[in-house]
């Protein structure tokens, strides 16, 4: 065989082969947690320099070429994303060939605000206050029924705090206006003081569900920054305690499993007001609020997204002691320092840094709450926190 | 860019290329280690199907053809191999391009039984007895020296108990010599009622050097088959402490790595005899009985031996409960009842099947002694041991 710069790719005819779509960080960790099963990988994404690519076999096309579509469905054994804003019809175009999961159901529900926030309705999870917005006229409807401050998005493809504007006085309604209106938008009643949980949940093919406890997220500048896995009860001004916000989170999380006929790892994002959970977004995929989990939980979301579209059995989601998780936004840290760090392990994507880029995260491990709080400390000036 | 079967690489510059000779599990296993870290990968290996090459850049070329080398070693930032049997030549061709860890001069005298164990005597470290074998005169001498039983042994490219005869009386001298004859061969001490257990030492280019808890070792038929970490003191016949055996192994590796300028993971392997460790040989590389830190450890020895051959700080080699650590040999197991096992992690190397083969590993996790045991005897069977 010639030597030379060609990637020798090596199938093992027996090992399922996962054919993904989107090759960013997220689509990386399920290949890193996937090969040691044995899985083998393929990427699909528009963008040559998607960090998946570095380490699997990727297909660089548009999401609409549905001939590289059909190239890369060859062989797949089962499909997943890894991205909410991939197109519904490459989705079931793909399903022809193989199944796709989560299903394409749940991906077009959570693609659309108003979709989202009326599911939740329907089910009995409670959200903030919402209504449609698609004309003027409509905006100050809303803007009445709900009351101010509210935020003005637009409801398909935000992400990160874009498409957003947050509406303080009557003041800001017409500059919210001029710079979302034009698509269709919701409005949404803000939640003061906001605190900010997630839930994880997966289930496999086979209906087995499990959680991953309560995470508490921490943003800036509409980005997550900081996660604490497990929610930390000194942050609630309530009387409501994590284990009843976990329970709750579980039961409305089971709730969405079910009507969606999930399968794989569900991210539902809520506000927490008065001891109660407002449901503010799912996303239906492995989320950054469970980067911890690769260290911080017996199984990690990466590896348990893997079983549950496959419908293997899951692994367990307890915790190995506490954790914290720092988000590497927009430049690279000194990786030095984050290694020096006892307890601290470094994830880098192998992205080019731009400002507001995701290219890494820091895990951090401890036993105890003060040892996390000591570390968390030293490595904040590290990620820029 | 065309859609297509070419898998895109994206050098991301920033971050250093290790290059690796030897794609096999070992090097699959760094490099799912050092993605996280931004690492990038380069394999070179002869065989076309070899594991690494998988998930990174694979040269397919013979260990002797130093063209291919040389193209090999463009844009390398430093080198590493995963295979001890790996030409000095190569090794030394590819030191005028990068730095290659751990030395050349490590990697030579692990080569050579006899090389290493006299490295060994020069240093202390106590072995079992032995003689160089090049004639059968030498032979009849080694075993009038010795005594039976005793282990006769090529000194070159021995591994899983190939080149390996064991002599119990006189009458096992002549086959053993016409079974192995004609190449440089050693004679040792054969140990009774061994019991094994190795160190892994972890030392950096700055000179910062760490060890593994002390892992007790089970083989059959010359095929390491169960590693427990920490090893456990049932299994010592004599008074000796673990935590004693633990500070001897240390100094002993402490004294190999000064002696060697050693850079990276090393692995030495002792027998356990009347509360004495006889070192039985040494491998400068990650190693099988290391393979539980992965979950096992604060830190995988696959990322330590990276950070040390970057010159980056080490992370903590601290236990993470109990680890025991199972092959599987020459055949798949059932992956789902691999997977149906609470704190199992199933490790596939993507090898196809033959008999003898290593094609995976399963570690098991447990807080206790007794909950490991229990696992283990659930394991076992799906392991075939």
């Amino acid at each position: 065989m010639r030597p030379g710069q060609k990637i020798e790719m090596h199938p093992t005819e027996q090992m399922p082969l996962v054919g993904i779509l989107g090759a960013g960080q997220l689509g990386r960790m399920l290949a890193l947690a996937g090969y040691p099963l044995g899985l083998r990988f393929r990427f699909f994404d528009p963008a040559p320099d998607a960090p998946a690519g570095q380490l699997a076999e990727h297909f660089v096309a548009d999401y609409t070429d549905e001939d590289a579509l059909r190239r890369f469905a060859q062989g797949v054994d089962v499909f997943t994303y890894e991205f909410e804003n991939v197109p519904v019809e490459a989705v079931r175009f793909l399903s022809r060939f193989a199944p796709v999961y989560p299903p394409p159901a749940a991906l077009e529900a959570a693609q659309d605000r108003l979709s989202e926030k009326t599911l939740f309705r329907h089910l009995g999870i409670p959200t903030p206050p919402f209504a449609p917005v698609d004309t003027r006229e409509q905006l100050d409807d809303a803007v009445r029924a709900i009351g101010l401050p509210a935020v003005l998005k637009t409801r398909r493809f935000g992400y990160d705090g874009k498409g957003q504007r947050v509406l303080r006085t009557t003041n800001d309604v017409e500059s919210a206006w001029q710079a979302l209106g034009g698509v269709p938008l919701i409005l949404e009643g803000f939640i003061p003081f906001e605190r900010e949980v997630s839930v994880l949940a997966v289930r496999s093919r086979t209906g087995e569900t499990a959680f991953y406890p309560l995470v508490e997220n921490h943003h800036r500048d509409g980005i997550l920054r900081l996660s604490l896995a497990p929610a930390q009860s000194s942050i609630f001004s309530h009387q409501s305690s994590i284990s009843n916000l976990h329970s709750l989170a579980c039961d409305y999380a089971s709730r969405l499993v079910a009507a969606l006929d999930y399968v794989g790892v569900l991210a539902i994002e809520f506000f927490v007001q008065e001891g109660r959970l407002l449901a503010n977004e799912m996303a239906p995929r492995v989320h950054n609020s469970g980067h911890w989990t690769i260290e911080g939980a017996a199984t990690s979301q990466f590896e348990n997204h893997l079983r549950a579209v496959l419908g293997w059995p899951l692994g367990a989601t307890a915790m190995r002691g506490l954790a914290a998780m720092l988000n590497l936004i927009g430049a690279l840290p000194d990786a030095q320092a984050v290694l020096a760090l006892p307890g601290a392990h470094l994830h880098l994507y192998g992205k080019a840094p731009r400002p507001g880029r995701k290219l890494g995260h820091i895990t951090l491990q401890a036993e105890d709450r003060e040892s996390l709080y000591n570390l968390l400390e030293q490595a904040r000036p590290i990620a820029d926190l």
